[in-house]
């Protein structure tokens, strides 16, 4: 029986966001055919471009139903870059889960490398829509919808396998001005970062790696995100966070950039177990949408340096427009003010990090009067780059010092994780470490 | 220009529940046109069945991206049907959050009235895609992603309005001894019901709406759920519930089921305000996951009497198959025991409801310990009748009184609001009441 040709020319990711050269979700082909039910022997189910419209017209009555049945993303894995861990350059997924533990005191670095293992394993097995050893519901593993599990080693894990190995960024970022840090939102031993498509499918992956931890850890804080839902969006469209922002416009996109900006490589003096890998910052924002409600739409534009509409530069037409940041007004002044997010963040350029947040909201109850805070909202700040000192942390002082921004947001919680890089998938990450 | 005809034919609801006979998401043909950016003037896009193939493959060039574009679900309206409010019938959204609130005990009948009006607006705004007069972020609110505003009326809403039109069972269920009934999830003099298939929608409506209510309310509990994501699965798939159970499979899909089972009718005898209305419990049951570890497969699907693989009955093959109650075991014993679950909520099937829940499930920071309860995690029960009383109450109490699922659940919450019918968008709900 031929295998379907091309199936990425009609991969549902054709509705995810533009990272052109980031890892795609890949269409399980036995799945494809599967789901579709039409490929039958001998057929040559032809899928991309014109030659798609042409199969379908010359295949036999595959329905709209079938059509929507092939469409439907349960069943897809996450594809599995070799080097680096899913979750990374993978696009993001609908749903997010961040949790940190800290390992108890008894724990020897043997027994690190046994838990390390145990959920290795099981997130290898998820990830690849196969039920755990010990999963109690392996029916709800069937629908992988993109998962994808990201381990981050915290300072107090990797001081107690291999401190000689640990990188000199390894450690809580400084403090900033802005900082209301709280304890139940920063730091940890370790993170598991888990993502998917489907809530129902996280809340069964999250389930069975809690119950693999917990002999030998405490849970130190759990941050749930969200982004818009997997397809209700056409191809490109950059996701709103709460303030109405268009977020995430500026993000490497080709692997020349992910290289530069998230990977650590061979040649970059790291620790072996770090080559492939990367570091995480995760930011808790709180967002005042209170006082940000009383702020008008310039007021709102200048206080980033972009139109609310179209996500376009003030001083362009486009989303993705090259901001002008030397244009100024008839009167002189900066277009893009001094204090503009966007100005801020850049810098000179030289910093680059992979933004890959998610909002949270929460509506409050016993809110009450008409000047009551009816949310708690913001967003859960996760970037990824090679070197947290040398692209973060000079990034986020910048905007600690003047952001227009910083009216209306709080960092409430910070943690700094490495990312190990991954042999094969079933191996733990940063194997070296342990070696 | 020619509008498309059978657009129904590619509705992604081709991936949703298998209501057949429930309101379906309309595609919005003006959206529809808009999103695919193909059927120019003159041009008719024919989309449906066998049709739709051939319409393809006549047009000039469709992409793949093109069919995915046109696939993007975050322009659709919920279909309104007149005489009912929205979020019943509607096939079930990917998330909903549910909102009770306490009225401020200064507010007259007028004053509730002039709530209602402002909620009522700017719903029919939201769910038609359309920014409300105030919102703040009215980018936000051009993806309506199926959105629904359901109202609820409790009976602290009736008293105060218009006692003399309360139904008799409108008033808190009887208790059972299964309940552990805690305040802070249990009643309320006002409900919103808001479900979308975008978590963001959800956010920008709930705000919207939140802030509509807070000078005249205090918002007494929010309870939040979700289910598997809009076209993760194949058209028909039954829910899992975080038990790994097909959860919904006995349900009323037919005009006539529903209105027999959910419609308060014309000759009901109720007040002119319920007709085309219903009656909404909602009942949070927690869920005890670890205690459902330790017990097997067998015993799992002895205490529901269906397959957990299939869903089907335990005297069948196939998820809809009816049950056959009378089947004994060759010792004797009924193959669907006298307190399986299924059982019990049948009765005598004279008791009928519309189910329409929702999971909930939250991580718990400071687990730990092997024996740590690591999630805290179960069903929003909402289920819509006619009359709560004949029966919603009948079966909760033969199931209060035998039924193993018991065993695993427990109700925490309780709440009972009358569903008014509804004239025409843009009505208060219900209107008759104040009258």
């Amino acid at each position: 029986m031929s295998e379907p040709t091309g199936v990425d020319g009609v991969s549902p990711d054709a509705t995810r966001a533009d990272e052109s050269a980031v890892a795609e979700h890949s269409l399980s082909r036995r799945g494809f055919v599967r789901m579709l039910g039409w490929g039958g022997a001998g057929a040559t189910v032809a899928l991309g471009g014109r030659a798609a419209v042409d199969a379908i017209a010359e295949q036999s009555a595959p329905s709209p139903e079938e059509l929507a049945r092939a469409a439907a993303f349960a069943f897809e894995t996450a594809t599995i870059e070799s080097g680096h861990q899913p979750g990374i350059a993978t696009p993001q997924q609908a749903h997010a889960s961040f949790i940190a533990f800290d390992l108890d005191a008894s724990l020897t670095a043997s027994r690190i490398k046994a838990l390390l293992q145990i959920l290795t394993d099981d997130s290898a097995r998820l990830m690849t829509g196969t039920a755990p050893i010990a999963d109690q519901e392996p029916e709800m593993a069937g629908d992988p919808a993109g998962l994808t599990v990201t381990m981050g080693y915290g300072p107090g894990l990797v001081d107690r396998v291999n401190p000689a190995a640990k990188p000199s960024w390894l450690k809580p970022l400084p403090g900033y001005k802005i900082d209301k840090l709280e304890d139940r939102w920063s730091g940890g031993d370790f993170l598991l970062q888990i993502c998917a498509d489907d809530p129902i499918t996280l809340a069964h992956a999250r389930r069975v790696l809690l119950k693999d931890a917990r002999a030998f850890t405490t849970v130190r804080w759990v941050q749930d995100g969200f982004l818009g839902a997997r397809g209700a969006r056409v191809t490109g469209t950059t996701m709103r966070n709460l303030f109405g922002q268009l977020d995430g416009t500026v993000n490497p996109r080709t692997s020349e950039d992910l290289g530069q900006v998230v990977w650590i490589g061979s040649d970059s003096g790291e620790s072996a177990w770090l080559h492939g890998g990367s570091s995480l910052v995760i930011r808790r924002i709180s967002m005042d949408l209170e006082r940000w409600d009383e702020v008008d739409r310039p007021g709102r534009e200048a206080s980033i340096g972009r139109r609310l509409d179209s996500g376009a530069p003030l001083t362009g037409t486009n989303e993705h427009d090259a901001p002008d940041f030397e244009a100024r007004t008839p009167q002189g002044f900066h277009v893009i003010g001094p204090a503009a997010h966007i100005r801020r963040a850049r810098g000179d350029g030289a910093e680059r990090i992979l933004r890959r947040p998610y909002n949270y909201d929460t509506a409050l109850s016993g809110a009450a009067g008409s000047g009551a805070q009816v949310n708690d909202s913001g967003l859960i700040f996760a970037a990824y780059q090679a070197n947290p000192e040398k692209q973060f942390a000079p990034m986020q002082a910048r905007l600690a010092e003047a952001d227009l921004l910083n009216t209306w947001t709080t960092p409430i919680g910070s943690a700094v994780f490495a990312i190990p890089g991954l042999g094969e998938l079933g191996e733990i990450p940063g194997k070296a470490l342990f070696e």
